[in-house]
């Protein structure tokens, strides 16, 4: 389903991300680019700061436009800009209205405006992410010394400890964050270039118009103009399917725990389950993305197109999947006593003396004081 | 963006497709597989016809029963069948009440809805195929002798005609509508069997409940349930994937042969664009489905939610690809003189008298009469 | 790893598929091509019948040809056919060697070969699925009374039967085994048309050397060259995608209910494993295999190349996942006991009564005959 | 076709990754492994260090070991480390015998093998993509001030420059090679810990056997085993679909400026399409290795499998891509004469006066000195 499903959001959309991706959120995010455009554009003495205003003002106001219209006009041009720009024009006097979107592309706007979306959308990922290494840093710490039988191809196959079973899935989660945190801190950044990227018709003032822009909209500012430079949209696609792929692990291993013939975990909640069912769609939304890298000469024959539906559905199918972990971790029971019992029918002994130095070390590099007992 | 974007469903989700496949279709075939039910259970006499049309009617009334609230509950129960039985049970009187949804599971009403919803989709998907095959077989009877240079690497390689060229699209076009016509009429079926797939608790009368859902819901009777045996998903994804990407050809014939520099056609739109956009997505929901497959014993651990954005997403995307090429091709100029004349220039020669040949082969394979001159 | 893994492939490429698809299979059914060309040309007159002997007598000894210099050399000219028609040339004497890949395309020659590859390949993988679904047949037919509990989201939903739940594997197998033997009847095509799939310069004679073609090698007649028409290698890819998802859903049954905690069957090898780890490649081959479907133009830029390695590897890999699943399947013991003590032990009880019906459905439909107690 | 085959290797598998992950190099790689744990063992007072030079100089010999009789008999464990253990534990006396892999699992052995392999995979990858850089930046440079039209969608949208063009090329190889090269320096780690990760039996000595491997081998220390905690692969993988994505565009590119319709470059042979072919292996290649994140408890029922195939041929699908690029730059012949031409033609003009400052920017960012003209 899609991101914008009443029907399956409530299962495949949980969380805040969905919402920061939505359409209005797109619609938003592209008016404050034209915004932030107009006042650059004021700041450098290309504009009147009063026409700025007055751009910024109409800019202000997203529900003073139709998303419904919008999107219907954009099957003629090819994409949502050109009708948003004529009705942002439509709603400005002149001259105001003759330096709307003066030198942009549909494309930079578009662009621009997804990596402020992708921005918002990471937040409440990010935090849900944080939340479930922090739960899975709290279980690795209190069970330091539980211990548990470890499985190999689903058999019996040495002692382990369910803290260091945890610890296994912070190293994870807490690697997957801090790739999307890298990703979210250096790689959005505002793509602008006017249609053929030479940043026409500002000339020498191009690369502070572009710099203005990063500023104001608080993205990262490019040597250069990216559209058909996609390693930034790759790059995010890459960690967001890493970060899906380390909470299907944990999510794969709840259920597996849950079963009644193991029962040394209990979940009580379709959460872990859900979690793998929004995970599963990481790697082919990645795939598309990648595929799509393939931008043509100034501007892409399909490959831009290409990139807003995957982009959307992986941010949302990650951020979904990350929120349902967390539940799961939330309202997750240990059994340890079952744990030591299924140890104890499977006969199998080893030495442990390790298991809790690596506990250790795993939350000394999280940055979580050690338990008690292991001081 | 998803099905459900506005905002982007100018571009991606072009056609009759995705109002088939949004979630007011999907609450009314989920109510329509209860409604069967009920009427089947009456039939098979493990119900008053009272009753039976007592729930009926209720399901009739898709509009009385809210998406959103429904949608909501789904994150309880990890579906949206269950809120959806409980509102239906709350609008019907007892005893009627009772035998809602009796002896169904969740994943039978939304299997089945699925399938509905694919059947329901797939009809204007196969003729906006149909058309845009239709088209392709008029530009090779109509240009049987329009000469051109044939091109490998992108590099000029020997004489071909346009008709031939056209006929090699009609050839991808309608191979894959003949393929997803046979997955429609044959693959597209009911799936029925209560928690386990046995049928519980309708004894003997279990097969007859199943071929009375298969008679009124106009899909096919299967051997068995197929809870967890998903080839008909896999036949229907790989079908689309595969109509996807013979549309795909055709539209990137298209723009490449509307380069200025080559001239040869003029599209005037952004519809050969745009449907390289739509089909794009088809690759990596394929494998997302297939991918999914994997459904543990009677009832995937993840596997089975994970099927359902990818499956919407990848008819939208198939839909919307084959509507903008229709639209593409309906709006096509082919530039026969351009064409001559490039092919003059390249100074390349060679015996072109199996092409018509191959044409009427073509056109005789589609059913289409050949062109006068060819008789 | 690479089809041609020797480290690898024991577990990778296992039974016979792996050396259907090896580079000599390759080379030898790339000059079964080029001989059954001059044979044609000889049965049509367009060559003497000593000409084509002495093409036939050297396309006859793969062994006298390098497959390192002419996988070398290849890197020149962007394919491996170009240095080997040099070196047929050269093996034959005037006036033959004139005849040599006459009116042949290098991915004419490649892509024919393909053909015979995949259906020599599809031979060893057919039986093997055959042995594989007669293995979960008799599984079905046996265990038809025999009850455990069945299982949903991991957790115990309701009593089923192993026999039904083997009905549900053979299910898969089958109608995975049915499609791909469609495509290797239907699909599997000579493609021939020369530089532009005009067949210059046969003229008039250009359909006979087709239908030759197609005769002598044993693939159907298609109504047109394909050579950028790629629904046939989508299908055999979506059949093979399928096919790798029906043997995983069996072998990943396997692995849960070979769980010391569960315990209702025993594997004693790697095999189901293996298979799990065999099939899980399908997808994003499939997925690369569609994405490969825009060609250019008369002859791909790049899409052709991009077919190579996928094709082959996802026949090795679906291949090798059928060949383990075989070897699970007939090394499995099935514990019935353990099966009752757990449905004992969960306490859910239900109809079973159609269970047995289906599975009588089931193997009506698969052709088997029914369990005695049955009839 | 796979990383070995000879026969498409030429084209496929072009440059030095395929040897450097070919069954010796893993061979070689699996010995060093074994060979410096017991090195370690030594060190820290484990094991004589007289029985450490008889395993390291066993290890030393990878040519008296047999892949293919390795390779045959990993059908019977599931992995190829445990014949090549015993193989080892035959050619060394006892007590050294005994000491063989002590304390590894089978898994410990290939994923730090694989992890050697790659990053030696990783030297002639980055120095063909440092290569391929390189050339981008001095056509950036030298064509600064060459005019052409910018085309979008396929049609003339606006000018631009040549040197613009390139630099943005170089943009996209630069940001690829700098993220692989970051994987190779932080990613790329010891994977060790026994049957559960515990590090038994090595007791509190465990962390620093590890420590250990990791000075001996030359890869990272890794805060705890990664048996079942997969983003260090991911992270790879990502980084090699970004940049397969990133030459792919290079690539198209060139191939749509050598069209002879519009003539602005000549590349004289198959360099750029093989490229692409090559390229286009990466998205389904990343999308299998993201789904096999998915491991199972302490060792993984098949998704550990499922890695080998796609992570070797993701390395050699990239490598041969970036190989091809490079030598497809290093042939490249520009014509500014033609780009000035077909500018002119358009009748498109525009301001030009901030593409050089771009370039600039773009050759600072890369470290490369500006045009002589720039400064």
């Amino acid at each position: 389903m899609g991101a914008d499903s009443s029907l399956f959001g409530g299962v495949l959309a949980r969380g805040e991300v969905a919402a920061a991706v939505a359409d209005d959120a797109w619609l938003t995010a592209m008016l404050q680019v034209e915004a932030a455009l107009a006042e650059v554009q004021a700041f450098t003495g290309l504009l009147d700061q009063d026409a700025a205003d007055a751009i910024g003002l109409a800019c202000a106001s997203p529900r003073s436009f139709s998303v419904a219209a919008i999107g219907a006009a954009a099957a003629q041009s090819g994409d949502p800009v050109v009708p948003l720009v004529r009705a942002l024009r439509a709603a400005v006097p002149e001259p105001a209205a003759q330096a709307v979107h003066r030198g942009a592309s549909s494309q930079d706007v578009l662009d621009t405006a997804g990596m402020l979306v992708a921005a918002r959308a990471l937040r409440p990922l990010l935090a849900d992410l944080r939340a479930a290494a922090d739960l899975t840093a709290r279980l690795a710490r209190e069970h330091r010394e539980t211990v548990m039988i470890g499985r190999a191809g689903l058999q019996r196959a040495a002692p382990t400890t369910f803290g260091l079973k945890a610890a296994g899935w912070l190293g994870g989660l807490d690697a997957a964050r801090r790739r999307l945190d890298q990703v979210r801190a250096e790689r959005l950044a505002v793509q602008f270039g006017g249609a053929a990227g030479t940043l026409a018709p500002f000339g020498d003032a191009g690369p502070d118009v572009v710099e203005g822009l990063a500023t104001l909209l608080g993205l990262s500012e490019p040597a250069m103009p990216w559209h058909t430079e996609r390693t930034r949209i790759a790059d995010l696609a890459g960690a967001l399917g890493a970060a899906a792929g380390a909470v299907a692990k944990v999510a794969r291993d709840l259920t597996l725990l849950a079963q009644p013939e193991v029962d040394e975990v209990s979940t009580g909640s379709p959460a872990a389950v859900c979690a793998l069912g929004c995970a599963a769609a990481a790697p082919g939304l990645v795939a598309n993305l990648l595929a799509a890298m393939v931008h043509e000469h100034e501007q892409a024959a399909g490959a831009w197109h290409a990139e807003w539906r995957p982009l959307r559905e992986l941010l949302v199918a990650t951020g979904s999947a990350v929120s349902w972990l967390r539940a799961a971790l939330e309202g997750l029971l240990v059994h340890p006593d079952v744990m030591r019992a299924n140890l104890a029918k499977s006969g199998i002994g080893g030495d442990l003396s390790a298991a809790g130095l690596l506990v250790d070390r795993a939350l000394d590099a999280y940055g979580m004081k050690r338990a008690a007992a292991a001081t």
